[in-house]
């Protein structure tokens, strides 16, 4: 490790390189999270916590996010069934954004659209600008 | 696919299951990234992305971002030589957010703490509030 060597973007301190816990909320209040499902290792969503997401979901082992489209609380799968069990959380290096891995209830998916993840589909580069593309449902939804 | 069963949030749209890309940025004019190392599948980073940064990154195969710390334009590993080529770029069902696959250039890290992943410690609950643990080094750095 040499930081000297990576001026990017600031010199270390506690808050990358101590064990206290002090996330960072931007001025919405809200830092980003990374929900990966614990067994097979794939990105299932981004969404959002709050300070009182965060809490619960550390609190109950249970993963909440606030909704920014209903301004709530949002105790995921509370209508969908599709409840996230915490496995294991991780906050990166400024403590701005977290990891989530769990385990999901009900069918396995995550998405509103009924997929497993949200990332279905692919962008791809076309002259100035891009298409998407659908990925293999084999991929996302076995 | 019952998107009846499932009310949250929004009901289907093109923008979810269209070919049309038409990333939305939030206010402040930028969209999450979470960036995946394409071979092993682990999250490096989260980062965010303008439409600039966005543009750069499929027109050039190179991973650009928005820095919010300096307020500029950041082709990543231009300091570090952590060069991002992009795999394959993914976008998530309201195209707020992006996954990026990528091939890491120079010592194959994406951290500026000299860590190959920002995500290098895990939060643990304890009693009413929570303290961090450091993932083994071997997990990150082999």
């Amino acid at each position: 490790m040499n930081e000297t060597a990576k001026p990017e973007p600031d010199p270390p301190s506690s808050r990358e390189e101590g064990l206290a816990f002090s996330p960072k909320f931007g001025a919405d209040g809200l830092a980003t999270c990374v929900t990966i499902e614990a067994a097979r290792g794939d990105v299932l969503m981004v969404a959002h916590m709050n300070e009182a997401a965060l809490r619960k979901t550390l609190a109950t082992g249970v993963v909440h996010y606030w909704s920014r489209s209903r301004s709530a609380l949002w105790r995921k799968g509370d209508t969908s069934g599709q409840t996230q069990t915490l496995v294991e959380l991780r906050v990166d290096c400024d403590q701005d954004a977290f990891l989530a891995f769990v385990k999901v209830g009900g069918d396995g998916g995550a998405c509103h659209t009924g997929r497993r993840s949200c990332f279905y589909r692919r962008v791809e580069a076309e002259g100035e600008g891009a298409r998407l593309a659908f990925i293999a449902p084999s991929i996302l939804d076995d």
